[in-house]
């Protein structure tokens, strides 16, 4: 039943039936061969009618990677996992699904392989829950492809998904600015007193959000003229202090009269239809809404065509939400609830049982599937598909339909582009959030491990909502949090109506203090970060990866709550409530190590492999250089590009040699793909109390500005030899 | 407003207004001589018409221990608690109140003093929240007894606690046996089941529960005879194979005309009432109940003959649970729903509108503050209250009730008594669980932190549901959370309606084996647990306690999940997904460390102080003896008492010199009290490669029955000589 084509080398696909075209594959696959294939290596298979099952007895050390924004630990063992996009607002431990689908794992054991299952409606991955010695992937289709990698290195697995699937994406260089967004800020003078108050409190800061509020009823692509009576000009005066504003898009298209995007919607059809062809209604922020039908490319185009109204005043990035499509309710549900409450008053006599047949009929009302059966897609080629059968590919959709126009409306800009929905394909023109998290300490732990898995799908550029959605969150939890955000390329704290305020001035004067320090450290680390970024996309391997993809050992599979940022600093974050240190595990190598505060305090103390404990007062973040590679850091900015980077400190153990290759373009265009890049290549070799340096610079379009270099370079006993080099 | 009495050399009453008397204390105040007392040592006080306000502003480096069942971490800086005593099932960090109130914390830093507030209904606890060095206690009345400990030793503080409260609850020693619980096996056949299944696994086992469904129709004191036909044989039956049964009992008697117990209640208006004087009516298992009036010793004593239906049987033991009291609905608020409803109906005319009022309505149905203010309660001296300003207490007196006529009821004979709301003065007559978490790696965390917190109120007695209560559990949790409960003075696996089945059987062979070693350990465990346990309550020092508690340092007081479990042992459990191992922080003194699997495996490794990453397989528990203090083992059998204690194994690193004193007694009645309890000295002295033994044997109404011990004693180096001697 499944016939099987070699893709490359380690790569093969097994085909089931006639899978739907998802886009997540970039490679043409209308010319590869197939032969028939009764089996799939490693596993075994189970069909029925409905539903094909693959088995695979695990060994009693392997080890489950991938599966991206799922919960639980990073090691996918001993959990079910159901991918079926949801808007779910409490992510609590026992949860299956979130907002995004990503069927890839990484088997790594006595065998070890990779497995992408293209397949854009629900999948269950049950990893050693149900018997802990084995994988049951249940997939509700006979119609899918199921890509094989077989090989023993899990960097080279990834290398192949993203050949098979593409890139990562690549923002702005400004998109690893400080962010801060709040649902909501609710009027220009909120938004404006925000960007004041960090520039006053010389706080760093990229980006603010308007989040729902904004939009005139909730109506996409309009704006409030009362509360936002000069959003323009309010994003201009922004822009002039370095700070960029990006609204918030959500798909559903309010239901009224006269609103252009409704009646153009309406008269060319490009909302999605229940099964009497009419255009499907549900309910979401606007009250009763269309669902644009983003699987039609005309749909897409003319979706896209609405961005421009944002463009046009000079934004340049945008926040798809609530794609899944989130649905409150539907009609027909609340229809149903009402029959169930007239039912509940006469059929039940008794109290209680009314009761319950209302509490459960209101339970089911939002997100239902039944809903998510009831509505269509009209294809390119005519054909209607029942959306339950492509349902997680809606942010997919979605975010193409904004990522293709904004290559017209902003010519080669790179956009600050995110979607809470995903499916494989969208990390290559976009990234996504964790989505709606909570002010836990234990939502710490799911935003570091969540780092590793979704950068092993190619969203590199992720982060959680720092000091958490919703929730209250003490001053603590926020200091922390906006420590482990220095290490989230997507680095902005967000909260939720009703939460108690979370920018770093709402708590007392020390916090406030630390909480300065801290992004003044982000924006310390930008040349590296962004170094090591461009990098990472360009060698096809994880921006941040778990210390286990980069030493082999048994206990470096146990580490979760450390990890690789780029190939230089491990950081071991303090996830946890009052704790004034943590427990460090050292992998292999010698360690410099960095309990930073501030980019100017930077002492360091080498460290032998091993375990430690690591003492960090509330200031301080654990950080590793790792021996022979090197960090490098810069005078903290107010925002990205606020000056050039003319000077480079570069900090490490060097005990032979290392090689750094600082990379740098212009941090806006896409003119690094023709060349429009420079490298400064830095190489440190140790000579007995001393070391050698020599830069070599790369750079034929004048890309990097620095012109002065300061070497920090410590040697195995903790003495640093400090040389400034002019360049 | 205040004024203030002596109570002992360490403590002092400060008393506003005219305080409730709750029964938390145990001293007679009749006779202490006040004087005013402006103010209160260490706190700021601000009043207002309803509330007492006390304001700390604590050091950086300060600890905050107690406030007993509450969630969050060990040192309570950092969160908001609400004592309030509340049945939520879903214990997500960011929970204020669960099921028990203890106003009790203790403040460990440059001034260390113990606080006890002793009053029936709201308090806040703000520990460093809202701002991260202020505590802000509210109590919600100018009504209130504050009782402070002026001490610098936690243990002291703890001590005068005792003093002033009351000793802890001792069980019968089979209650330290291992305990089977499901809501619910249906029948007696299933009870049988379970038992037989044990015994023919060869799976220890002493007590097996019956949840709700034993009931008919959930009225309480009754029994399902369709189901449990003959409960008493049920119960005799077991107990010939040493299996204890125990019955839930819940307050809320259903209304039945006919009904003994609701009859009887009605007639004498033993019932809570409402504001016009009628029987108050309110929801739970059965639909309309009545709640007893417990804090009425006449209604105590009537609700605790209705036990007698089980002690008949040859019942030792009873579970209270729902004495919040839990509240499903009751017919006013859900009259206020139906209103809603049709208010929603008529006027609200935008679909979205209707739905959030209905929304808005039922979540507020269950353990509604209005309902709670809207009962009351009739004193012995007659007057009327209101059940609000008494919540906290109706646990601890429907528990009251209990174990007073348990005294009558079963005489002379200590019964396994638990309550699931509780406040201070419950632990001198029973203990408490904690409550309906989930099966969450974090609860186990939760359960960890609890041990120490809830020891610190005295609840010695306490456990969590083994494997999670709600939700469905892995293999691998059931496994490590079987292990952590060997460590769980009250050891229960228990799981909710319509979760998967976690019995050490429901799962794979290796499963079954590791759990069933798992138990027997525990059994290993009992001479050990058993003296240990008595010696703490004699000496008024909790059973388990945080290294802090033991060892002085800085360190100490950030780790949260190491506990001392007896003066000699250092539990460590694994408490998280996949892990092969964890960090183990040893302080101050070497240790010898038992990775154990079963009794009969005991090979010992001995460390020095110091941060050691511990590797611990599925099948181990990293456990640690305290250099110079032994661990008394014993062979494992089936249930408490199926055999004599004859041989004991003692096991120690010991340098100098160790002491233990080995305690045993009848384990059923209170003879103990009477001098009916016997000694072993067991007194062990280093000697170069050798050491010398002396037993002296205490025991003039033979209580001891071991005549055989072997002695496992190791040295620095590791290496143990071993000798057996005959008493």
């Amino acid at each position: 039943m499944f016939k099987k084509a070699q893709i490359s080398a380690q790569t093969h696909l097994y085909r089931s039936g006639e899978p739907f075209k998802t886009g997540a594959v970039i490679l043409d696959l209308s010319k590869v061969n197939f032969q028939d294939s009764p089996r799939i290596p490693y596993f075994e298979i189970e069909t029925n009618d409905k539903e094909t099952n693959l088995i695979y007895k695990m060994q009693k050390d392997d080890v489950v990677y991938g599966l991206g924004e799922t919960l639980g630990a990073l090691n996918k063992r001993g959990k079910i996992y159901q991918f079926y996009a949801t808007d779910d607002p409490l992510h609590t431990p026992d949860k299956k699904a979130l907002y995004g689908s990503h069927p890839f794992m990484i088997l790594d054991g006595e065998k070890s392989f990779g497995l992408f299952i293209d397949y854009p409606s629900e999948i269950i991955f049950d990893i050693g829950f149900t018997h802990k010695d084995y994988i049951k992937i249940t997939i509700f289709s006979k119609d899918l492809d199921i890509y094989l990698f077989e090989c023993d290195e899990k960097l080279t697995i990834i290398k192949e998904y993203f050949a098979l699937t593409g890139k990562p994406y690549i923002p702005p260089k400004w998109a690893f600015g400080f962010q801060q967004s709040r649902w909501s800020y609710f009027s220009e003078e909120e938004v404006r007193y925000v960007a004041n108050k960090y520039r006053e409190l010389d706080i760093p800061l990229d980006v603010i959000y308007t989040d729902i509020d904004y939009m005139d009823g909730y109506k996409v692509f309009t704006i409030n003229r009362e509360t936002f009576p000069n959003y323009e000009g309010m994003v201009k005066d922004l822009a002039q202090k370095g700070i960029k504003v990006i609204p918030i898009i959500d798909p559903g298209v309010k239901i009224e009269e006269g609103y252009h995007v409704y009646e153009e919607g309406k008269m060319n059809k490009y909302f999605c239809v229940d099964k009497n062809r009419e255009d499907f209604v549900a309910a979401v922020w606007p009250g009763l809404t269309h669902f644009p039908d983003f699987l039609n490319s005309d749909v897409r185009k003319w979706w896209g065509r609405q961005y421009k109204i944002f463009t046009d005043m000079g934004i340049k990035g945008v926040w798809n939400d609530m794609n899944e499509p989130s649905i409150f309710y539907t009609p027909t549900r609340v229809q149903k609830l009402f029959e169930s409450l007239e039912k509940a008053k006469v059929e039940e006599n008794e109290l209680g049982q009314k009761l319950s047949l209302i509490q459960e009929a209101i339970k089911n009302i939002p997100n239902n599937r039944e809903d998510y059966k009831s509505f269509y897609h009209k294809l390119d080629d005519g054909t209607l598909i029942n959306h339950d059968l492509v349902h997680n590919l809606y942010g997919l959709k979605m975010t193409e339909a904004a990522s293709e126009a904004l290559k017209t409306l902003l010519p080669n800009e790179r956009p600050l582009l995110l979607s809470r929905s995903s499916y494989p394909g969208l990390h290559r023109m976009a990234s996504i959030w964790m989505g709606d998290n909570m002010s836990w300490w234990e939502h710490m732990l799911v935003n570091i491990r969540l780092l590793q898995s979704l950068n092993m799908m190619g969203f590199f550029y992720t982060g959680a909502d720092i000091g958490g959605f919703g929730g209250d969150a003490s001053p603590e939890l926020v200091i922390r949090w906006m420590q482990l955000g220095v290490f989230n390329p997507f680095y902005r704290n967000h909260a939720a109506l009703n939460t108690r305020p979370q920018e770093p001035w709402q708590f007392d004067e020390e916090s406030l203090n630390i909480m300065r320090d801290t992004v003044r450290l982000r924006y310390a680390l930008l040349p590296y970060t962004y170094s090591e970024y461009m990098n990472s996309v360009k060698e096809s391997e994880p921006f941040i990866k778990p210390l286990s993809f980069v030493f082999d050992g048994k206990k470096e599979k146990d580490i979760e709550d450390q990890f690789m940022y780029g190939n230089s600093l491990m950081v071991a974050p303090v996830h946890e409530q009052n704790k004034k240190g943590r427990y460090v595990y050292l992998p292999d190598v010698k360690w410099l190590n960095w309990t930073a505060t501030k980019f100017e305090e930077r002492n360091m103390t080498v460290y032998k492999p091993g375990d430690y404990y690591i003492e960090a007062e509330l200031s301080q973040i654990p950080l590793f250089i790792k021996e022979n590679n090197l960090l490098v850091l810069t005078e903290p900015m107010n925002y990205v590009g606020e000056k050039e980077i003319t000077e480079l400190w570069i900090v490490g153990l060097v005990t032979s040699q290392a090689v750094y290759t600082y990379y740098d373009d212009d941090g806006l265009t896409y003119n690094f793909a023709k060349g429009e890049f420079g490298h400064l290549k830095i190489e440190i070799l140790k000579e007995s109390n001393d070391f050698k340096v020599q830069v070599e610079k790369e750079d034929p379009k004048n890309m990097i500005k620095v012109n002065k270099i300061h070497f920090e370079i410590y040697d195995e006993s903790g003495n640093v030899v400090k040389k400034d080099m002019i360049i």
